[in-house]
Order: structure tokens, then sequence, then C-alpha cells
């Protein structure tokens, strides 16, 4: 039998990313409108200034800002409206000394023009005369071509998760298909003998699967592509039957319980063995995810991820491991966490790193971070939680109001 | 021409919300692995305790504690192990003094058993008997059935927007099809005579539609239904025969763009004429923001809402008033925000709230808020932007590191 290490998070991830450097990341076009929630896979880049044009911010007036000088409420200045810009049409009439030309809000500057009066200063007095009775600086209601993105800018960076305001970025460049990381696809294999489906109503001894949903939906939060979620009795050879067939088409196959040391538990040796280099991690040195086994084949290039049948401790190494490689190797901005203070004091788990669920408390002076307990710890200590905070593994433990980075779940 | 009275955010609001009360919101089921994201539309009660049954959280034998008084290292005590629990399996064989049964991780605690002593504490010596060198005290290792969920507890509440952990627990609980608030249906149509598509090179004067993506991509992100977008010349009668068309449809028609003063702008007097009793918010005391206005059909029972067309403003008038419509007849809790020192003055707009857009710098005490500014705010200050603050009307403005609220955007 292997003399069993654990690894620390930190080395999982480090081991987990190298196996997946030499897998490589795909990447794949989208349409801009189904880009939402897809991780960029270059920077996204200006091919033209934006805007393109001399625009007004306002109804109005364009004109030579010099001819407004010393005009007033009581004594205006005419000027003569030689043109009418329309929406989206070119301006091409140049304007002149003493002359002025209507623009509306967006519409194009005229050339020779170099501010633009409000239209609540501007009365027409008969004909083409204008009156103005309020002078503007040079510049004024204008956004000048480029103003707001040079041609060659980098407008959103690599690694960025499209949001909203993305995609109406990229429409404006003209960007209409958007190269995004290829989502890993991930089948979830869920074991155990006392595992029966949600619909049905268990006899005692059993219990409904809840980590294939959960997992399922994990994996779906975070952009993954989940291709199949199966239920399966702790039978060693159906089970390495169904991981087999799994790797075939599938860049990381997540199986939940089983890897603990008792006596049916099946996943580890079924990983070691369907891995081309045998499994490479035998245990988290993380509280709760002990009895996490990771392998990877390189036939199949596939990631094997055995994780704990707990329910918690299952989304958690989840999040920790799996979600955390995929979002180094996309290139994401860390976490989004924050920082608060602690309600109570926590013990840690010596040699350990602890992971404690949170429910955050937000006060004007900052947030405070309620541990969330639970003996059995089961699936409703997640529904409370806000986040998790890491209780590093040298520590003893944190004391009543000492501030920790709360990670958001 | 009617009087324009702006309204407050506060009353828009208020307004819109009393209109679509008469509409009511209609709930629909969903099957469990499509529910994330969506709204509960009532309370997860629990109809049975969980666990059903008394389980047992480690691997070993499973005692009466009474019998382990005394045991240790040196001087074990000796049991009759009379059953091996099997994963899955009820536990029937009732444990007597001086007897023990093996139980798995997740197995049922046989009638008479009262804790657990852990497999590394035990040891078999020959036939049946086993060896504890650990004395347990009474519930050791074991977790009560209803110790997680009463029955009859409620679990997650109405008005949640389902999580991964959400879609876990209600899986434990056999809850496979979830009722959820049915998501608004929405057309969107974006107008204006300078706008072509992202996929045409634009011409002097044209620019490309933001609006029409941007806010497809808001609406998806809130959960809701976006049937149509379509873009739209400023023409009355092509514009209002979209509306119309959009109505017969949709819960809530938004049109962008054309809500301002400018000579071709129709927006208002259409939804005026749309709206059965005509519209009834004519702009907003927000700025950006201004030229919103919103009207309500009672025969299509439909919300018309005209924003502004500048991208940003209408991407936080959407925000603002049509998601904060939605979440609060949902029962969602209040929009999640945190407090933050700003960087720098600020001034406010007199007589208007004022929206600022603001980046977030996480310190260790705590987060700094830093103003994004933008001459001509186009659509790239939203790109930088992880939030807003909302600057009150009668506020003259913000001093440097006072605490503001941040919303997330």
């Amino acid at each position: 039998m292997k003399l069993l290490k654990v690894d620390t998070i930190a080395s999982a991830r480090d081991k987990s990313v190298r196996v997946m450097q030499k897998k490589g990341i795909q990447t794949v076009y989208k349409k801009l409108l189904e880009a939402q929630g897809y991780i960029l896979a270059g920077d996204i880049v200006s091919q033209e200034p934006v805007p393109a044009f001399n625009r007004s911010t306002v109804d109005g007036y364009a004109v030579r800002s010099g001819d407004t000088a010393g005009s007033s409420e009581s004594l205006p200045v005419f000027l003569e409206c030689v043109d009418e810009i329309n929406m989206g049409c070119p301006a091409k009439k140049e304007i002149h000394a003493g002359e002025c030309a209507y623009v509306p809000t967006g519409g194009m500057i005229p050339p020779g023009a170099d501010a633009v009066v409000m239209i609540e200063y501007c009365e027409a007095f008969g004909g083409s005369n204008i009156a103005i009775y309020n002078p503007v600086s040079y510049g004024k209601n204008v956004v000048l071509a480029g103003e707001d993105i040079d041609q060659g800018e980098i407008v959103i960076k690599k690694g960025t998760r499209i949001r909203p305001q993305e995609i109406g970025a990229m429409a404006s460049l003209g960007i209409t298909e958007v190269l995004v990381f290829k989502p890993w696809e991930i089948t979830i294999i869920s074991t155990g003998d006392e595992l029966v489906s949600p619909h049905i109503t268990p006899s005692p001894g059993e219990v409904r699967d809840i980590n294939s949903y959960s997992l399922y939906a994990q994996a779906q939060k975070h952009g993954l592509t989940v291709l199949n979620k199966v239920v399966q009795k702790d039978n060693e050879q159906q089970l390495k039957e169904a991981v087999m067939q799994a790797m075939q088409v599938s860049d990381v196959v997540v199986i939940s319980g089983g890897s603990s040391k008792g006596k049916k538990d099946a996943t580890n040796q079924i990983i070691d063995e369907a891995a081309s280099e045998g499994s490479f991690i035998h245990g988290l040195a993380l509280k709760p995810g002990k009895p996490t086994i990771v392998g990877y084949d390189e036939n199949s290039c596939t990631l094997l991820t055995g994780l704990p049948g707990h329910p918690v401790a299952a989304m958690l190494v989840f999040e920790l491991l799996v979600i955390w490689v995929w979002r180094h190797m996309t290139c994401q901005p860390a976490d989004s966490s924050l920082f608060a203070r602690i309600t109570s004091n926590l013990a840690g788990a010596p040699g350990k790193m602890t992971c404690q669920l949170v429910k955050l408390i937000k006060q004007e002076n900052g947030f405070y971070a309620e541990p969330i307990f639970g003996k059995s710890g089961l699936i409703t200590t997640l529904t409370r939680a806000d986040g998790y905070i890491l209780i590093e593994e040298n520590k003893e433990g944190l004391k009543k109001d000492e501030i920790v980075e709360v990670f958001y779940i």
C-alpha cells in the first residue's frame, strides 16, 4: 500500500495547474449576445477611435466658440444658421465666423465649429438668425474623436468575465464574435450505496443524492459545461466503467464519495488505475476536504478528481481546487473577496487549513463575519452562508474581532 | 403641451410598483437542475426531518457509550461485534450492553447504540471481538434524526435567488420541481437615426447600436427573458407599430433613445398614446437619467419604459428602476452592497440624485471607492466600474473619505 501523504491546498493547486497546462486550454468564438459569463481569451483592442467623429453631447447650435464671447441674457450675439445636422448624417458644411449649425445630441460637429451652445440658451429670430445668450468655451458640449478610446487602446483585458457593460462596449467597437476560453466539459459521478434519486422517498438507511445536483449547478455558475451527471452504486467494476466512459469525452471527471478509507471505497483505486501516471494527490490538509484524490490521464487528457462524499466538503473542494484551477488557467483575477471582523473566537485545526463558512453582517464601519456551525455540517449550513474564510494550517485559531478575508460562495 | 414634472427615483419606483401590482406576478414550476438564478416564489418548508435517521459521521463501531467508559490505549474494553451496517441499508439489530456494530460514515446507527468510536481507536481481535481504546460520550460522532432540519422548518426563504447550495438543499429534501417567479418577458427597442448594427462599419455621423446589446445582457443577468430586440429609426409611425406589436406579447417594453426633447423625439408621445392612461413618469430627478418616460397599458398589462439613449444612462436607469421593481415584486432582499470610503471630493447635482460610477479598491481596513469620470461618459466608464453610489438630491456633495454605500453593477 502506498503511503498517502496529504497535500496542502496550495501544493494541490500547483500540481493540478501543472498537469492541466500540459493539456492546454482551448478557445472558441461566441456570438456577442451569447457571450455573457464567458471569459475573454484575449485583450479587446480598439481598431478605431471612439467616438469616430466629434459629437455633440447636447441639443443646440454648433459654433466657433470665439463668436459667442461677451454674449449675455441682455446682449445676445446673432449668428447665421447655415446647416441643420441630422442624426446619422455627416456634417459637411464648414462653419465660418458668424455662422452656426443646429446639431442634435450625438450629432456630428461640422468642420470649423469647436463648441455647442445648448438650445436653452438660443432663440430663433426669423429666417436663419439665431440669438445666442450665453458664451461657450472651446470644446464645450463636444466629445472629440478618440476622446473615449484611442485607436489601439486595450479596452477590456483578457481574463475578464463578460458582463452586460462589456457586451455593450464590444458592440460599440463592432465586435460581434468574441474569442473566449472554451469551458471545460465535465462529467459528475456521485457514488454511494446509500444514494437514491431526489425523486424517490428514501427507505431507512438511504439518503437522497445531493452532490450531482449541487456540483452540476456550481459548475454551471462558474461557466463550465456539464456533459452528464450520474449516480452510481459503490461497485468497483461499474464505477470504473462509468469513469472510463466519461474520460473519453470530458476534460474533467468529478467523482464524489468513495474517496475515504471505508471498506467499500473504490475511488482511489480507480483513479490510480485510470490515470496514466497514477493519482498524484492522495488527500488534502484541509478541513473539511481530506479525502480528496486527483489524477491526470495523459492519453485522454482528463483530470480525474475524487471529492469527499459529504455535500459541503464536496462543494468546498470543488470551489477551492477545480474552480480555482479553471480561474487561474483562464487568467481571471483573484476571487472576489472582502475583509470582515470575525464575531467569535474560532479554533484552527493543527496541520490543516480550515475552511469555515460564514454569514456576512453589514455595518457602516465594515462587515462582520459570523461563523456558521452545524454538527452534521449538512447542506443547509451552505444555504445560510454568504462565504467562507480560510484559517491557515500554522495558525492556532482566530480571535474575536480579528480581520479575516471572506470569499463569496 | 403637458407640464413635465420630473419624479424622484423613489417616487418613480413607487408608481411603477403600484401599476405592476395591478398586473400581478406569475409563478411557474422549474425542474430543479434548471432552477439556478430563478427567484423562489414561496418558502421551502421541509416535509420531513433531516437526516431522516440517526447517522454516523465517521467510519467506526456503533456502541452504547457507557460501555466504553474507562477504556484506554493500555486497557481496552472488548465488545462483541454483532452486525455490520451497510450503506443504504436499515440497521435493524438492537445493540445490547457489551455489543457493537460496524457502521460506515453516513450509515444508520442501530437501535440501542448512542455513539460511534472511530475505527482508528478500534482493533479486531479474532472472531467478533473488538478492542476499544478510547471512551466516547453520549452522541459522539452521531447526527440525530432532525438535527439538521426539523420537520416543518423553513429551509429557504421566498425571494431567494437560487444558488448551487439551494439546489443541493432542495435535492436533499426531495424537491425536484421548484416554484419560482416567472421572469418578465421583455422587448427591447433601440431607436435613433444614427444607429447601425455592430456588424456594419458606420459612415460619418453614424454610430453602432449599443443599447439593444447591453440591455439584453443586463436583463439576462437578472434572470429576465428577452423576447426580442430591435433597432428602429426615429420614425414615429414605424416606432409606434413596433411598440404596439411588442405590447401584445411582452410584460415590459423598453425603448431606449428618443426620450429627450430633441426635434425628432417621438418616444414620449408614443408611450403617452399607447398606455391606456397615458405616461405617468415624464423625467427623473436623476443624473444621468433625466429623459426617462414610463407608462402602463391596462389592456395589454404592459409596462412601457422610455430610457435615455445614452448607453450608460440607459443601463443605470434600467438597473435603478426596471430591475429594482422586478426585485421588489419578487421579494428579493435589497441589492447587495458594501460600504467604502470615497477617494475624492465629489459634487452633487442640485435637486437631482446623482448616480456616480466607482471602482473599488480593497484594503485591509476596508474598501475605497474611486469615482470614474469620463467626459463623454461612454460605455467604457461602465466596463471600468465595479459599482455605483447614489448622492442624495439634498446633498451638496461628498467629502473625500466620507463613507458611501456602493452597489455592484
